[in-house]
């Protein structure tokens, strides 16, 4: 059986979503936020030391952090599905982009988060925070104009890995200017699994208005 | 050829120490800090628009993002080296710590780092970084306890990828209370492939003093 260990409004929803495209059976355990901090919750600490979603418990596995969690349920349940062909330039993009979306383009967006709490005395590091993100849009732009997905023809885990920085980015007034972005937006929210997913993780401030 | 563009003091240390661990020949392309911003110099962007080091070049093959490095050399080049075998709890963790080693840990000292042009005005952050540097170093603490790798009995890119977050908090005072992430990081300091890297890497900050 396996079990996601789910808080509400987080980058976990892109686990229920990989879930739902391979049609694999699966539990929700609902964590939810502190509705004044937006943490998460003590009790996520008893699944996994470091007290973070998502999680996911396989038998007696546990395994923490979305690009590993992403890639040890395509190579285990995956039959070959949301995997580029192994050895092929588009495989090489299907890894680069699981790490991308966690070791990378999330720094910025992050960032900004936590300097906001600080209000105007921030200013000195919004410049820095601007430039990274309008480099890194620039360079998903460029990747996704003239292509549906991260990585090859078909969808992939790294098209699900890549869904929260750029959700997150639109849900913020941030891809105004790069239409390729909100097109992959959109078209990954038109998708049934996608729907699905969202119908079970609870509320999600990044998903399409449904 | 394998081409590595090396950004002097920096991430892209650990991809040197890879390719001395595998006896792959390679050239360095070296890039300097700006001395008095610290920055990558801009001639960066012309190997990846991102500008970002390290970057990889193998052919007409350009591959960034360290972990995405790390996986794609040991998968072309390991001849089952580096990797613990697929299907492994090993495996779980090879894969598990290439993510976690940019993808989670490297946050809050990032953090830190960016707050820290703020003076005085981030002080309402820093109870936020020291909790979240806890969890990190007492979770990997825990790991390293007893275990002379990160994933299995044997050095692997697992540890590749975790020895730059945890040089970087050694350096910085922050490892006092982690004697096992500490010895960690000296056993790898002492091996002859580290210190090959380091000889040709240039300056490094977060190196063992030779």
């Amino acid at each position: 059986m396996l079990i996601v260990h789910h808080l509400n409004n987080s980058r976990s929803q892109r686990v229920l979503w990989l879930l739902e495209e391979l049609g694999l059976k699966y539990r929700i355990k609902h964590y939810l936020r502190d509705p004044k901090t937006g943490r998460a919750p003590p009790s996520l600490k008893n699944v996994h030391p470091l007290g973070k979603s998502p999680v996911l418990q396989h038998g007696d596995k546990t395994i923490a952090e979305t690009g590993a969690i992403i890639e040890y349920v395509i190579r285990t349940f995956g039959e070959g599905r949301l995997v580029p062909e192994y050895g092929t330039d588009a495989y090489d993009n299907y890894i680069y982009f699981l790490h991308y979306g966690e070791g990378s383009v999330m720094f910025p967006q992050l960032l900004a988060l936590y300097v906001s709490f600080l209000g105007d005395a921030a200013d000195p590091l919004q410049p820095i925070i601007t430039r990274q993100m309008k480099d890194h849009f620039d360079f998903i732009e460029y990747h996704l104009t003239g292509h549906e997905y991260f990585a090859g023809n078909e969808l992939t885990g790294a098209d699900i890995q890549m869904i929260f920085p750029l959700e997150a980015a639109k849900s913020h007034g941030r891809l105004k200017e790069y239409q390729a972005c909100i097109d992959f937006v959109d078209r990954m929210h038109a998708r049934p699994a996608y729907l699905a997913a969202l119908s079970k993780g609870g509320h999600y401030d990044y998903g399409p208005k449904i």
